[in-house]
């Protein structure tokens, strides 16, 4: 272990008159994270070997010696074989050196014409670009659940709130589609970043290019990028895509946390709306008789740990001179964590969502409390012919009157209503009730059923055409 | 003023009994900030008031009343004449209010089949909507500037720089066009978030949608979205646009203060690259001597501004329920404070970068220090037949030995040189040049002075693209 | 005004050749925001000038008549009758240009010995010191209201949450106490922060100190600092005060959120446990009934605003050198509005807490569902013998037995219970009871009410104590 | 591993009909992390078997197995022999099960009085409180090796920065002295968040306390603590102390990033002030001649990291109503993490300031350049009569005019000075040396040489106290 301290030993060691200072070795070293990229390092490897070959730089039988070198690296990586060797410093360094070891001198030819900073630039593009794919088809898979929810349950009613305080009474299924809606943004978001994030940085070297008669567009080709980055400096600099993710991730966990937030309440004894099945709980180590909702609870606590991950980034950037400087090594774990943290929170709320039950008795019961059908009594006010403002003001009153004698506007009597306005006629009863309200809203975005009928629709329709198009590579 | 406070005089008093207290009245109160959006809650009003009449909820008269009235209030609010209160909340109310005055009992007609929830969301939009346009060109007029300084600068050699350490050489327009490429990404993020906002909420009503027969898509129409959002829940609680754009600033700020860091190095004694006009710059009011790159220190400082607001909005939205909740009332300062911070930003460096003059002799000396073309002498070693990694080995030593001697790579005589390797020949000279080195860089976004060009020609043309299509309403 | 563009009119005009861009003196003024300043930058000045005097750099006469005439600055300020100019960029020059004006050449010997580095320094460690001694006040004024509360409600039973489940049945007084200890660690913070900040900056001048024969500790005196700060180039760049002051806002407003998010539950119809009075409340637009609790919304709201803050002002000083950078001025914004933010949730909080009026019945029959003395029962089958363990189980099925049957546990007659433990007595019931289970918990800390009011007893202690020593200067 | 997933088998399976999800299961379990914890859950187990014994829960005999047990099980722990398993979930569970299976059913009667809720409340606050220490005594390590570079180069000129210009002469050892400060209060901040954290949570049990005679003040003297806390359900929802130390970190990294950039720019060609040895730096893959500042680079890096965990944190917390929610899972990884990231920083520069070399006769010179010492000559014209203002005015001419000569102040002849002010005497050129300037500055907090060594002497005596007190446990 002491030969690894040689500076001598390492492949930048020329110029060194002391070896690496052995704390200091583990402390910069980022092969314990970033060994994660190796298959996108040997992918790219591969690719920019087979460019070297063929604009001249590398003989053919040295290209199929190197393939064949790396494809032996990967396989030891994959069984478990392969010995990470921290003085080797990083992913990069660590199968170089196992590729020379295994296929000799040609091995160091690999490197010719690029730079660990374009190499890790072009690693952590292909990598992100194949975990973007994995997430977009999850969160299509919770969007086609939250749908099979919406239609089931596009009847029933519930009390929409704000404030926290019920509001008017609305259909479970068209709130099930709000989220749907939410989704549908985050998948745009994420979309665009993939979209702007697929160019290829290899070929920008250390920083300025090679002076080597490298083919970028033949990498790039072979690589599925979109096309070659158009500015060396930028290109090994540029951490954009990396918080471009962040913030798609940062604001699908802001909505995820909402959602979270309304199943721990609808969980809660006093709201009672849905049921979560035993298998997504967990209990208490103390109080036996506890069944908690361990998932959502959790998934919005994992909110804080996105946001934290886009501020340590965008801390990380800020005010850094160009082009590459050692800060964005760390880069890397953000990003891992809220990869790993994204796939979970959407595969737990995708496998959850469809055993969701919900108890249609306490969802409607709850929405006739708290006065829900006030706006309609407003409404059915000016169709009358009073102005909104004084339609208004006598339904507060009216409110105000049956909340004092604790009961609901319906169970007020005519006559009482009409204390407080002559032109309410018996037909008022109808649009006192929670169903006249939600079929009375019937345009699009509207609550009514026929409404949510619609968008499941829709949804279904464009979810489909996107599994059409959408394929990993 | 005590009138103020009684709660039957606010449009919301009815079952209210008790005056609302005078310190929540100003601490809940958003009318300080929201006048604002004075100019886009009229033009909401009257698109509204338009398709009220279309659907024959409103008369003709009404509307055209209505318009008149709202016309004149805005005169009002232009001309500095009108009074905004306090006890009416926010500027939906007050300008309602002085329509009503205005009008008469038609006023209150106004507000039929909306609420302020969707109002808002709708105001908001058409605001940031506007200001996205005037962002967007003011970012084109700063690249043109970075364009513009590229191409005079376009042979101008300049130390590359990887750790702050000499790296290569570059030329000084090939630096400018990566901050190009940067802002190029911010701008097809503005323009991301401008396509996904340019929704509209109005008709989602307080969180259902509403009885009454609205049109959404003539409205849609009317005030220039590209369609209705497509479910009332969603529409007054999603805030998802103002986090993009905050997103998209806290990018924009995290490459202005890199360009900042940039030119407050390049300014400083012991770099000299760069000089700022004085009027850019302030002075000392103890140190007589000092001129100060304030614009770029400033400009760096605002990052956390954004980065913070951006922090702010999202949690702010973390675990709310649906729908409207009050908290939401903060999100507006956050984003109207991102707005004037981003377009003074972009001014100052759009007005200063034209005028930023470049020491070529500074610049030049600097990059002969510090074995700038070391890689190029193994680049040169490669093409003898040397392995990559055994040539860096050779070039590490030769560096050695002439930072032992104080001296270039290029003072060292050939004999010298040949003691490292005996390959070395009377050609390497021109390879150590830097203008050599550069040039030899002459690839797809390579630093060569012929890639300059032509990457200037290229953003020319997409810039001109675009100044044919962006149009501001 | 076009006069004012010329530098040579500036303080420090003397080497520039060109005058400030208009549009970048507006940019990088600070006097927009800094003149809130103006009675501590003047306290300061005075101090300063007495200083002077004292080591013979003034003259008493000419101490005397700048002493005089920023004494009639203050007044002038005070009365609205002060010009403030952007062209003198801050409030410092602002006032000491009215000073010269005033009193002629003496005025422009106040800035001897001084920079503004130091000045600033020292201004905003006044202005925070006041603010800070009245927020310690108002938050005291609210741990009194929650002591009252405590006590008033110190037999109340109410279901004690987690994951939102009920537990353990609480009781009211204990809650409110939890409530009070999140309080009193946020005043020992705010203490420790003020201690940390009470050093005097002045006469760290530019950066190095000053080669006058200042008195720094003579001045720090006047000031009512502890002592003058230990190293001139940490003073101009030191921001910690701000930060720690930031982090301290950060916490209180974490805990006033979670206060916020119990309020709004509670007062849910759902929930229904405590009433806000209707001054605390506003209405809604179109929604008659509603009555909503916004004055908790919206400080929930508020603390975005403040974590914002906080990640601008680290962000701000992050990888700075030392020593004044322009980037500083962005301090004072984040800190102006935190104070004001503090300030207002506080004072919102502390007059409304002492009406909330609770619902006693229905918090006791909340704890009554959801088998919240199952731990109770668990602890009784510990007492007969069992492992603790093995008593969870048996209740754990005890409780799915009632679970099945819609019943509580103590609705289960004793020979049901016996089928799942023989030891099960007829002594069980009494430990079932809500009020049994919170008088058992009867040690520091616990829930019984009896160590409810011995805790109240503690705090108004020490609230007292506090009373006694805390002065504003 | 199937049988794992059997709800029976969990320590609360009770009432559950159904097993976890296994999915649901990895993704909820805390054992990943919280195993770290282990020495500090046995220590608080150990303490809490001997109060059970002490109030006669415990038979002496099943206390001495059970502290026997859990010796055993950390042995086995520590040897690497454990088997962790995800089943159990968590730190607490893994080793409660491993004791029963050591002990048999005596290891059940352990988690009597207490509940996973107060043990990880204790667990962290003991393993925060060893790590706090450790952190100390590092810290002050670094303080150390600064006094020393203080002394050593307290004599040693180098010019004095705002903005980046050149402003003033100072000492280096000055400058090392701003950085100890900084450290200064960091460790007063440590050391406040240590007392106030120091309160023992253990006998909150669930969140109400617990019907078991518990002597909570024997078992906090057991475990080193102040006192027990003072509420129950404060105590198991109270994460204060994690984001205070976490604010603590936050802060010392914004120094440290500041000590980086500073030097990562000495280091850089263009300053040059400072060399680090070839141990504490790395090279490149690609450019043989490199020689990078890689620890500070990576410690500036880590900023956002700390930043990014407190907001993580902060936003965990945010609007969480009490008492335990399954959301505070998520408090341990920012913690952890940022315990790791600081005494890693920490280490390596305590180790690396020792062998900064500083290069002194360019610190000097580049003191020379800039006009360093105008505000001398300012000083020195205001000693002859003039007002400072008009002072500095003169000077700001002088200083343009030797700016167009591109020479240094005091390389004008006396006559030329004499232009700008005839009171100029041929005394001045003493005043115009760089040592006469920091001589000057003779006050406390000043820059002069005799300063320096008596706040070296001040600081020496404050560490010397310190590591007398500062004992870990």
């Amino acid at each position: 272990m002491s030969d690894d301290h040689k500076a001598a030993d390492k492949l930048w060691g020329g110029r060194f008159s002391e070896p690496t200072d052995a704390f200091v070795e583990r402390f910069t070293a980022s092969v314990g994270f970033d060994q994660r990229l190796y298959h996108h390092d040997i992918q790219g490897s591969i690719a920019h070997a087979r460019m070297l070959a063929k604009v001249g730089v590398l003989a053919e039988a040295e290209r199929d010696s190197i393939i064949e070198g790396l494809e032996a690296v990967r396989q030891d990586i994959e069984a478990g074989r392969f010995q990470w060797s921290v003085s080797l410093e990083d992913v990069h360094m660590n199968i170089e050196a196992a590729l020379t070891e295994r296929i000799g001198v040609t091995g160091k030819k690999l490197h010719t014409g690029r730079s660990r900073n374009d190499q890790i630039a072009t690693d952590i593009r292909l990598y992100l670009r194949d975990e973007i794919d994995t997430i977009a088809a999850e969160l299509n898979r919770l969007q086609e659940g939250l749908v099979e929810l919406a239609e089931q349950e596009a009847d029933t009613i519930m009390p929409g709130f704000t404030h926290l305080q019920s509001a008017q009474p609305v259909t479970f299924g068209h709130h099930m589609l709000a989220w749907y809606e939410m989704l549908d943004r985050d998948y745009g978001r994420l979309m665009d970043c993939r979209g702007r994030m697929n160019r290829m940085p290899l070929g920008a070297a250390a920083l300025a290019g090679t002076s080597y008669p490298i083919d970028r567009e033949y990498t790039a080709q072979l690589l599925g990028f979109d096309a070659p980055t158009a500015n060396s400096l930028d290109s090994v600099s540029d951490r954009d895509f990396a918080i471009e993710f962040l913030s798609f991730a940062s604001l699908l966990l802001t909505h995820l946390s909402r959602f979270s937030e309304e199943l721990v309440l609808w969980t809660s004894a006093q709201f009672s709306f849905v049921d979560l099945p035993d298998r997504f709980c967990t209990g208490s180590s103390i109080m036996p008789q506890k069944k908690n909702p361990d998932v959502p609870e959790l998934v919005r606590g994992k909110t804080g740990r996105v946001y934290g991950h886009l501020m340590s980034l965008l801390t990380l950037m800020k005010g850094q001179p160009l082009a590459y400087n050692k800060d964005n090594q760390e880069d890397k774990e953000p990003v891992f964590d809220v990869v790993d943290t994204v796939k979970g929170c959407l595969k737990a709320y995708a496998d959850m969502m469809p055993s969701v039950g919900v108890n249609r008795n306490r969802t409607r019961s709850a929405a006739r409390q708290g006065f829900a059908t006030a706006t309609d009594l407003a409404d059915y006010l000016v169709r009358k012919g009073l102005a909104f403002r004084d339609a208004h003001e006598v339904v507060g009153q009216a409110v105000a009157h049956a909340d004092e004698n604790q009961c609901d506007l319906e169970d007020l009597g005519l006559d009482e209503l009409q204390q407080f306005c002559a032109d309410i006629g018996e037909d008022v009863y109808q649009v006192l009730t929670l169903d006249g309200s939600v079929q009375a809203r019937n345009h699009i975005g509207g609550t009514a059923p026929e409404q949510v009928r619609g968008a499941v629709a829709q949804a279904r329709e464009a979810l489909a055409r996107r599994r059409g198009t959408t394929t990993q590579d």
